[in-house]
């Protein structure tokens, strides 16, 4: 923050600089755009690219501004942009301004937009990159998409266990390096084997002629490069490090992952669990956004479990039609239908909800499965009693139903919400144990379950207290 | 890792440590427990004492076991553990053990086990800490949880502006501090108040005479310390610092929060959304488990939306009644309320889901309404023309029903899926609209309103279509 008045009132001061940004576009002021955003953080800077490229009449002249930023800052700004965005930019720019930009970024962030841009402009930024870096970055380009590999940067301070301190700080202050990935160092042997690890702060402190072997940690935790990020962001959680060391499967040191680029991560896994938790599979890579998925991509990852359903109510049906006749006579009781299987579907979603979100946060385990299903029954006969005495009041009182009529109902009612809750609770440890990702088992799915189950206990019940 | 070997097969080797571990407790071999859990990260070893803690017939030896473990080891496993497990601890050992525990943990870690202790052994515990570090306890007790107060350290470097590099860097030695707080220094005025930051990387690298304010950045961010918990892990997201400075009304520092810390929030604001979105407000704090909520608290987290939607459900049963008459003569329409209403739920949720996500990343804003309309018609009618689709195929071939009939239930399907998007998508920015927050519309409220609505279109179309 340049000017850190605009601290006190961000928001405020972010919507008077974007209505002065605009109007100054409008009159093709540039120059002065460009003062206005160099007010701000670059990651502020970027946000407000981010609000110039929605709007489609300021797209060239968003460019121009853009041009003008101080180079170091224009090349921050990109590495905070969304990659739709950067892609409008190297649209926009020249060949040797994209050159620049790509040759400053991070070593992680360059993979990152190398993996987007279009193929002959990734080889025209390779050959003007130095052979030794060229062959890096294709070898981080082969790494699976959500690996550890694809995260990792090779940006980091490599020691020798016969450094001394002195030497080591010294070593440190010629490769200069960013703040991030400067405060661990890793101390490989001569075949660039991860033999310990040793942290600034520890260099700091430490007298200056310690060998560095002394003073390294050897009970460091590393990952593979193959690893799952989501693994990766699990041991983030669970360790509390700033950064971690990656290696291969000669455990030579190739990467590491910096905490920042795991907070990216924790977020989309979140994300793919929610989705796939309302039953919306992304098959596209899940980096776009919800505005940048085609209207088809998105019909596209909503319909597989829509038509799965449409499947089920066959049989849903089917059980209606098996009681038309019966229903017939009474016809009082297809007008909570509705309810019963919606509370069925809502009660058993809150069950399955909490389970899913408890696998995923290590909060519940399959071990735990007993103890689940006796607290989900308990709750359910709680809850069912508490929704089938408020029913009984309404079909007798405000419908002016009979009693048997509401007998059934609340009996109904009680049973269904038992059984959804345990249905909601017992099918994510089932998925589970079948070594699957319980949120693919979506919540319609245990609804459409509960509503073909409800209906069949709700006829039984009528059967039962109506004598059908 | 004391023993490497471990990190190549890590579960497998944790699984068959438990198991030595539980049959040498059974042997009451407890320094032979302590010595198989010590091979582990001080993380690893309070996963293991987690999963004994669970084993109720193990309670004592378990609380042997963690007095046996060494002084420093026993503080980290500490911190690593949720507060029930604790809790069990505290209960387990001796004041002068609990005394040295608390003192030793990071500031961080002591409020936050004083926050779950019992009055009378958090006054035993502040009679044993000195003035000076009393009353800062007391103050940052004071702090509301979930804001910027409750997650921050008074743990930090302070350096004066006219330091030269050399003299912070013997402070930062002679204070010696931990690794995670180290990394940022904080550079005061005599009034205490912030002026400016320097990273240990620039002090590092910079010539050893060169004064610190000549060096520091004054262009840093800072956080408020009421501002909410959420805000601060988007501001952590937003520019990737791994710490960030809080400051009080008259800019004085008053603490630092550390990413480490920032990873628990993101998880328990995804959980809190995640489980709003599914009709279930933890009216209780957040921290505790699914397990260790209790069936009384279960039950009163998940009723009011049940109940809200009960009285919804009676306007549902007033649709179907007034139709009633016309339903009985053609019954084979009751056979497909089920699957027109969970499909109108189903597609409904679909669409919030992705939009109540979108406004929690940023990633879609109110100011994109329009688009997200227009949007979603278009997905509405895609998918609802694929459904009806295959409907029509099922309604006349595989039910043997009428033209008309088939007709009816393909309109109908195509308008509850396009008014679902629509209403799915626009409830929770009209929620956010109103400063709410968008998850606490729940998806079965959603689903709810869809449901009425469903019937009533579908009524409609029959009488359209079939003439009733």
């Amino acid at each position: 923050m340049k000017d850190p008045t605009i601290m006190v009132n961000y928001e405020m001061a972010v919507e008077e600089s974007m209505e002065k940004i605009i109007e100054l576009l409008d009159e093709k002021k540039y120059f002065q755009v460009r003062d206005e955003l160099l007010k701000y953080n670059e990651a502020d800077i970027a946000e407000m690219f981010e609000e110039l490229f929605d709007l489609e009449d300021k797209m060239e002249s968003t460019i121009v501004v853009y041009r003008l930023l101080p180079k170091d800052v224009s090349v921050e700004v990109f590495s905070y942009l969304p990659s739709d965005d950067q892609l409008k930019i190297v649209e926009g720019i020249t060949t040797s301004e994209l050159n620049y930009i790509v040759q400053e970024l991070d070593f992680d962030d360059k993979i990152d937009i190398l993996e987007e841009l279009p193929a002959n402009i990734v080889n025209t930024i390779l050959e003007n990159t130095p052979k030794d870096e060229r062959s890096l970055i294709n070898s981080f380009l082969n790494y699976p998409d959500n690996c550890a590999g694809s995260l990792m940067t090779p940006e980091y301070i490599s020691l020798q266990k016969d450094m001394s301190v002195k030497e080591a700080l010294e070593h440190i202050r010629e490769v200069g390096m960013d703040a991030e990935t400067i405060y661990t160092c890793y101390v490989k042997d001569l075949g660039r084997k991860l033999i310990g690890i040793v942290s600034l702060s520890t260099l700091v402190t430490a007298a200056s002629n310690e060998k560095i072997m002394n003073i390294m940690r050897t009970d460091y935790i590393w990952l593979n490069v193959y690893d799952d990020q989501e693994s990766v962001a699990d041991q983030f959680k669970k360790y509390g490090f700033i950064a971690m060391p990656v290696v291969d499967k000669e455990h030579r040191l190739v990467g590491i992952i910096t905490v920042d680029d795991i907070l990216d991560v924790i977020e989309a896994e979140n994300t793919e669990d929610i989705e796939r938790m309302a039953g919306i599979i992304a098959f596209e890579d899940t980096d776009k956004g919800y505005l940048d998925i085609s209207v088809w991509q998105h019909a596209i990852n909503r319909l597989p479990w829509l038509l799965i359903l449409m499947v089920a109510y066959i049989f849903t049906g089917m059980i209606v039609t098996s009681f038309e006749d019966k229903l017939s006579s009474i016809m009082s009781l297809v007008a909570y239908m509705p309810m019963l299987m919606g509370t069925g579907g809502n009660t058993g979603s809150q069950a399955s909800t909490l389970i899913i979100r408890g696998l995923a946060t290590d909060e519940v385990d399959i071990s735990d499965t007993l103890k689940i299903l006796w607290k989900e029954v308990r709750i359910g006969l709680l809850v069912g009693t508490i929704l089938s005495l408020f029913n009984f009041l309404r079909v007798v009182y405000l419908d002016g139903n009979s009693v048997p009529v509401a007998v059934t109902i609340c009996a109904a009612m009680l049973a269904i919400v038992v059984f959804a809750k345990v249905l909601g609770s017992m099918i994510p440890l089932i998925v589970k144990k079948a070594k699957l990702d319980p949120a693919l088992i979506a919540n319609p799915a245990i609804s459409s379950i509960s509503d073909a189950v409800a209906l069949s206990i709700y006829f039984a019940m009528a059967m039962v207290f109506l004598g059908l």
